[in-house]
């Protein structure tokens, strides 16, 4: 198959090697790493199956269309999603005689199947991850009291990249109360009190590859993110149960042979035979890789069929409007038998 | 003038909001901002100028399409630039009548003169941007010396950040000696020593609006990031006497009423005449914004003449390879009589 790409993690899954001015061709077996002169000595130094040529920083097309010419092709597949307008007119003009074929999230496709390589590195990563929290759960016990929400999320930053030695699979999300039951909430300035919801969603990388997860929790200054947790509220208790028991259904569920909709099913049926079904507003979960985003989906309507190798989250949430969230989230790996879940 | 935009910068621009689900369409006097559910709440509350339209946030087109539609508009402005292929396709397919007219970086060339409170906030960006300079100098003399540059990397966008008051312009640029060199150095693991060469262009984001600056010093436990620098070998003081004259005489030139390119030539020829030209290898600046980069280019080809309100970096540079590099970057703005700095 011939194709070409332009998003730094399709890349690096080709090639081991990705930066912010690249163009990567196939033509079967050959491949091209097309960047300019400042990435010269790194690319030549990291990638091994691909040839790196240079060419100048400002417009690589002209390059580019010369190799596209140059191996006399039939049809380059591309990703409509991946390239702008003004990319994909650059890349295919002057070039009669080869068809430009579409296909949507075709890298993710490719990279659906995770190597044992990726999976080792895809544990690690979770691994650091549920440190971070751990970390996080600390610093919250000594100094989260009446801080604002702002400071603690600077200080969630700052402890999941640990000193810089690991990088953010996306800026964390970090609700308190009503701000909870919001999925994208705008940060407020309100200060943390014991007593006060917490909604943390986050996840780091490690050597590219994302970790992702989420806990919801009552503050006391004694908090831990385990998924076990006490809150004072009758009904933040009841709400918190019946989304663990959606997440443990979704997770009985996760395995080689079942499609992505019945896991879904598993965890919307539970909250929906208690009645909160119309407070469950997203999908159930989505594959993890090096994006943070990627195949297979978890939604209502996914008719992927899980495999051996396939890395997902199985997050089902209930929030109520202008009361509080809770949503619990973990990333699993789906195995022949059963999930086995990352990072725990 | 009726036109469609995606970019987040450019809705922020014309409506003082945006999300990370928006499309956003202006025709004529009316506005539209189309996102989902989420962004209800804060989108009322903070746009004046336009209406909010609720809609599927899995896809918005459908609703977009039959605004348009209903517009009944025969011109349609967008940016090529700003929308995948795939996108492109979906807002303006089955709308015949319409004409769909590609300006490359429109939004950028409507922002490319600030406006008075534009410039506000862009000089307290820049001096939020230079107090963080300070603090980082400040925490190199304490703590800087055996430290890794994974570490210094981590510590000076903790510092800029300032607990989360303010975002980051760019990952900052931290590169010692050899890599100072290297316009895009990946960070080694190599750890601080006195007698070091330390290049670090980073910026802070207030209120959305980017500072930009970069320095060059000697480490030496008692390092500050002003112009006036001291190096203990005679080849870096030489470069660095170079690059500064250099980085004068474009601030010397740039007023309004002056084309870009000859600011670039006033920092260039300086450079040339003392026979390191092939070591100045980058254009001597850009606009300065909501983007970290926006109109006007500063370049040897640039035709755009300077106007009252522009802002703009110089900052040339001379780069020998293996050994180290010298940039000196300040931002401007350009009025009637000379560039003011800003940030200083």
């Amino acid at each position: 198959m011939n194709y070409i790409l332009k998003d730094e993690n399709a890349i690096y899954y080709e090639c081991g090697f990705s930066c912010d001015n690249v163009i990567f061709l196939k033509f079967g077996s050959e491949a091209f790493f097309v960047t300019d002169s400042r990435y010269d000595t790194e690319a030549n130094e990291y990638i091994q199956n691909a040839e790196v040529i240079i060419t100048n920083r400002r417009d690589m097309f002209p390059k580019v269309r010369e190799l596209i010419k140059n191996a006399k092709i039939k049809e380059l597949v591309f990703d409509p999603r991946e390239w702008s307008l003004y990319a994909y007119e650059e890349f295919s003009k002057d070039l009669d005689g080869v068809e430009f074929k579409k296909i949507d999230n075709f890298s993710q496709k490719q990279r659906i199947i995770k190597s044992a390589n990726e999976l080792d590195i895809l544990r690690k990563a979770a691994k650091f991850g549920a440190k971070a929290f751990d970390s996080f759960a600390k610093f919250l016990n000594e100094s989260g009291l009446h801080a604002s929400e702002q400071r603690l999320h600077f200080e969630a930053e700052r402890i999941l990249k640990n000193y810089g030695e690991l990088g953010l699979s996306f800026s964390p999300i970090f609700g308190v109360n009503k701000n909870s039951a919001k999925c994208h909430a705008l940060p407020f300035l309100d200060t943390l009190n014991n007593g006060d919801l917490i909604l943390f969603d986050a996840g780091v990388t490690y050597k590219r590859y994302c970790s992702d997860r989420t806990r919801t929790v009552e503050f006391n200054q004694k908090i831990n993110f385990g998924k076990n947790q006490k809150f004072s509220e009758t009904k933040r208790q009841k709400i918190y149960d019946i989304v663990l028991k959606s997440q443990e259904a979704g997770i009985k569920k996760a395995k080689a042979g079942v499609k992505a909709c019945e896991v879904d099913k598993a965890c919307r049926d539970v909250i929906d035979s208690l009645g909160y079904g119309k407070y469950f507003i997203h999908s159930t979960g989505h594959g993890v890789g090096l994006d943070i985003h990627e195949l297979p989906i978890i939604s209502k309507t996914s008719e992927t069929v899980l495999k051996e190798g396939m890395v997902l989250t199985i997050e089902p949430g209930i929030y109520l409007p202008e009361e509080f969230g809770v949503r619990i989230e973990d990333t699993l790996i789906i195995t022949d038998g059963k999930a086995e879940i990352i990072g725990k």
